[in-house]
């Protein structure tokens, strides 16, 4: 996307396209950028910092004279307020200008034909500011006589403390769909009733988030963890920060992180738990601010020290941190590759960190001091080998001592939490009990998910459930289940849908379009939905694209198809047939319709080759409920339940027998007993009036505050 | 699954198999079935049938001497209290006794072999009981020395009425990931912002349903409908009964539907709408009651005369009903196929219905009278064809009167919901207000994801929400929002998810393995989860598949894939490599894994060939949360939110400026202000002790009610 090169700029001169699979920078839309962009949300008295650029693109389809404005001005002020420049608004000294330049691709054509377009860019950044007042802000960055005007809101949240600790589980990758397959393969049903269920399912609230990124629609591990931790959304690969062009991929715009923020204001005990290399996404990005997540030395850095590069938040490291990664830990002299050459276990053991090897050591460790627990080379063994196949653990040169022996006594996610608990709420009692914050990811979701091993991903996610499971038991015997906000999520999803069953003994017994493929755009190169930035059809007080028919559309599908082929472009001659049988009726045997796609590439069918549609699959599906009884419907429950809530609201039961006051003969205008008439029954649940309701995290109809 | 001949059985023996891919009977595991089987929920006073039938095999893995035991008894009594014979129990006379035989296929291999197992029966039906004390009862049958206990259970329901009218919404086949994807293709974001959501988003309660059937973990609409409409669950292609055995696909045990309850003992209206051939799953289930959905004229019979055939509840017709499907309607005469050959138009005309062809004739239609529209024949327009591709509409053939002439102007989803609101609401107020439930289906999500026309899909999603808007609009102005539950939900998924982004001009500008995918088996051929049914892993107190090897796996996957080989089994010689390139670094082409699952079959991937792996994917994905602050989790919302709700929870906020009175300094004991200590957090939001609460419909820890 972003390539840096200070070489002069080719004059190749392309054609006006709306860059899609590529932008030359996320949340910067016009030539003159401000992170945060417009549309952003702040927690008052969050610390963040402010990056300003001018571009000036030599060539290419926004081509300029090159010469980007040095003279830009930048103001601020609470809407209906006076504005002032921000230095003078935040009190600091004017910044320094900065200078750089980068090229990027339009998009694939320019790509293969090696033409990128060249762009000039002049820059300040602000430091460490805040904002407080809640409310909504104006910042304008003005520049070649035009302004870009960001928006800023900050959020109106009362400062009143209601939870002591907060335990965040990550399932990195998961969705609806595969808790449903999970439940399936560990729980069993008798006639349609499960006997048992997960402990994700019995949880009493019940949401759903939006994972989409800053600029495109797909996200990744890196900037979702950011929009969690942070409340702000960011790039694809970025860490705490908004990504700008510049070179240096630590001088990005910051954001202070819950993690740094619950530290700073009330000494909170903050713990670190994941089973991927620790340097990953989900954890690093609670306290690394980077725009590219690979920099996994400066990761583990930011661990213990901080950011120490500019101003910004003091952070004296966590009270636990368990994962995989040794690598970026022991000495290179080992083989490590770690931040400036640094034995990472003696930097963490200097600091007073007790450093573990594996569970055993785990379980023997004091709860009353701070512990780093690595037990792998790169991402942990997955809860399948250590519990089932167990001889995969062998031959793995794994250890985490960087002996390259195995790595074979290592704790699953279960363990490494618990441990947090205890250590964190010890530390926690010890030092005036000001509360903890763990964040527990169970990685390999998604890494299993990624490599389409279905048995293993879904391992991952029951020992997360497990993991739950405990968790709640042992917050529960330690007394500190009330004093504890709960909550788990996902970071993003997998397309990920069970569609059937498959007989593997009669499959046993049984005795080849690549270039087009090129096209499809992934992460950060989905972009935008071209269906509402482009074209003109309009609409009367509804929601439908402006266009069905735009250059980059989506790239779609499930797992569950019969041979077809696939442009990813709308049918205009009407509904599409996508499978055909060649030789007609009585043959059954489905090949791909010659009529349908004639631009696309084929891909061959998953299913019974009778098969000329795809078929349903296993999923939970949502449901929605407002009005009297709307309550009842929150939650996770089977199909029938929905006609007991329902039958129970009209009062159709009859728990006294047939002959009941409340009996009416059909047709007869004769009401008897309870009811009221009409406008009398009873009232919205709880005085709430069902769909008009507002309160804090629920939603109203109107504008919501997304 | 179950054929139905009169001819002597064939004595082949198979080997002993546990059946999977088909079963014997869904819903039977032994030789002693009863209807409804164990593990079912009621509702008090609903009423139902009671099939029995003792299964003799004459050959196959379960052969006996082939004579059913004709003096099978059957006894049935509350718990905890005496049993009897059940017709003394319920008041009827002894039902006849009824045999019949039938064949079924117990594997792949036995009928690509047309090697049949055949079984005699012996049977018993008791017509139209109801048992109306909550609590659990006990039916058992005894046969052959032995018996097959089920366990009933009527559910607690007091009868108090809460709601005057219910508004159903079902989204055919409509998942979280589709809704997502519909908003992002008609709904603008600026900076990952959404400048609008969704109706379905607004909604103030979110909840999951299970859609599975009573034997078999993937559905279809016929008995998923029969789920939510009647509390049971029933096998594929069932509407409104259990299936039994016999050749007849009318005499199977009816279990009575919200419509029919609610009439009965409210004298309540009824209507229903949909975007189908109103004989479809979905609408029919709600009067008409047979194993077989394809019945069309039994299942509009129903609509207007209900179960002539058997003792029953007395039903009159809904108010209204709206749909396509006009072939099962006009006469014969004109190329109709209807019920006893009758011309349906007129029937329904001659029991007082007005009778509208198009959505003229629908909105110039009295609300006074009840109104059947049918509006195409078989399933209606789409709204993409509707609204924007309209030449589509031509030369279809389709209108309803059978004239051959085209259908050019169908009302959508929304003119059909809005009249039936207003007929059904006029009707009520002049008749004693006893209510109104309307069930409106858009049929057409499900059926355009069949075919992989994703943007017709979306489009009739996007429909069903303008459909919620208005309805909760119209509501609103007529003074009725406060008097209607309305529910949104699906009836099962598909596996779908977006992947990605695709450039279209990129695109056009660019220059075998079929017996074994027949392994896979789908809707009620994908029977039960043989990872609990079989094996021998066990675990304490967690909850993990007790066979991950079994015969009959998952089949699964998704639309984002590179080239990979499937069989569907556990990988055991540890995590899975799906994709390698054959020649090596540099190159980025890559293919099947020549060393990943050998017995396999290839499918190509939809990814850039440099793709060694799957994709992220755009769902929406779920929240749970629990202790302090838990109920802001509920609802619908932005990534970021997830940060505020939490830092919210802290107190982390400061509106007030940087030196607030609960400042800590990093490290410190000293803590001012509110912070009152540990154990005193304001406890649990609006004392609800968050993780062990329990109220209608939510969900306790422990074994639930599902």
């Amino acid at each position: 996307m972003v390539s840096f090169t200070f070489a002069a700029a080719a004059a190749a001169l392309l054609s006006v396209v709306s860059a899609q699979t590529f932008q030359r920078l996320g949340g910067c839309p016009t030539l003159g950028c401000v992170f945060p962009p417009d549309q952003q949300d702040f927690l008052a008295g969050q610390y963040f910092d402010i990056r300003l650029e001018v571009h000036a693109p030599v060539n290419g389809s926004e081509a300029t004279n090159g010469k980007p404005d040095t003279n830009f001005t930048f103001n601020i002020g609470k809407v209906g307020e006076a504005a002032q420049p921000a230095a003078k608004f935040f009190g600091l000294d004017e910044p320094k200008l900065e200078g750089w330049n980068f090229t990027w691709y339009e998009d694939l054509f320019a790509r293969d034909a090696f033409k990128p377009s060249v762009v000039n860019v002049a820059s300040k950044a602000y430091r460490r500011v805040a904002l407080y007042t809640p409310g909504e802000y104006v910042a304008t960055l003005s520049y070649n006589g035009t302004n870009t005007t960001a928006y800023w809101l900050v959020r109106d949240i009362e400062e009143v403390r209601k939870t002591k600790n907060v335990l965040l589980f990550i399932g990195d990758g998961m969705t609806t769909n595969m808790i449903t397959a999970a439940r399936l393969i560990a729980h069993k049903q008798v006639n349609g009733r499960y006997q048992s269920t997960m402990a994700m399912d019995k949880f009493p609230s019940l949401g759903h988030q939006m994972t989409h990124s800053l600029d495109s629609f797909i996200t990744d591990s890196a900037n979702s963890a950011t929009a969690l931790y942070t409340g702000h959304k960011s790039s694809v690969n970025a860490l705490g920060v908004y990504a700008d062009s510049s070179p240096n991929p630590f001088d990005d715009p910051k954001i202070e992180t819950i993690a740094e923020i619950f530290f700073r204001l009330w000494g909170g005990h903050v713990g670190i738990v994941s089973t991927a290399f620790i340097a990953d996404a989900t954890p690093a990005a609670l306290t690394a601010h980077t725009r590219d997540r690979d920099q996994y030395g400066a990761v583990i850095d930011s661990f213990i020290h901080g950011i120490v590069n500019y101003t910004w938040t003091q952070w004296n490291g966590p009270d636990v941190l368990f994962g995989g990664g040794a690598e970026q830990f022991y000495s290179p002299s080992l083989g490590g590759v770690t931040y400036k050459g640094l034995d990472y276990y003696k930097v963490f053991a200097d600091a007073g960190y007790d450093v573990v090897y594996n569970n055993t050591e785990l379980q023997a460790a004091s709860t009353s001091d701070r512990i780093l627990g690595i037990f792998s080379v790169s991402n942990m063994a997955k809860w399948l080998d250590r519990n089932v196949y167990t001889a995969n653990l062998k031959n793995q040169k794994n250890s985490p001592d960087g002996s390259k022996g195995d790595a074979v006594d290592q704790p699953g996610l279960k363990e490494m939490t618990l441990k947090a608990i205890d250590v964190l709420q010890t530390r926690s009692a010890a030092n005036g009990d000001k509360g903890w914050f763990i964040m527990s990811e169970a990685a390999s979701i998604d890494k299993q998910m990624h490599t389409l091993d279905y048995d293993r991903a879904l391992g991952e996610l029951l020992e997360l459930d497990d993991t739950i499971k405990n968790s709640i038991d042992h917050l529960t015997k330690i007394g500190q289940i009330n004093e504890t906000l709960i909550v788990v999520t996902a970071d993003h999803g997998h397309g990920f849908d069970v569609f059937g069953s498959a007989d593997t003994q009669y499959l046993n017994a049984q005795k080849d379009d690549r270039s087009k493929r090129n096209a499809v755009g992934t992460y950060q190169n989905s972009g935008e939905s071209q269906y509402v930035n482009t074209g003109s059809l309009r609409y009367v007080d509804s929601f439908f694209p402006a266009n069905w028919d735009p250059r980059y559309t989506l790239a779609q599908g499930f797992g569950a198809h019969p041979d077809v082929r696939e442009n990813y472009q709308v049918h205009k001659d009407g509904p599409r047939l996508p499978a055909t049988n060649i030789t007609g009726f009585p043959s059954t045997d489905y090949f791909v319709n010659p009529k349908d796609n004639p631009t696309g590439f084929i891909t061959n069918g998953t299913l019974p080759t009778n098969a000329n549609q795809g078929v349903h699959s296993l999923t939970d599906v949502p449901v929605f409920a407002m009005g009297p009884c709307h309550e009842t419907f929150s939650g996770v429950y089977n199909s029938i339940d929905i006609f007991y809530k329902m039958a129970g609201c009209l009062g159709l039961s009859r728990p006294n027998g047939a002959s009941s006051t409340n009996q009416t003969k059909p047709g007869s205008n004769d009401q008897g007993g309870h009811y009221s008439g009409p406008g009398n029954w009873g009232g919205p649940h709880n005085g709430v009036p069902g769909y008009q309701q507002y309160g804090e995290g629920k939603p109203m109809y109107g504008p919501p505050g997304w």
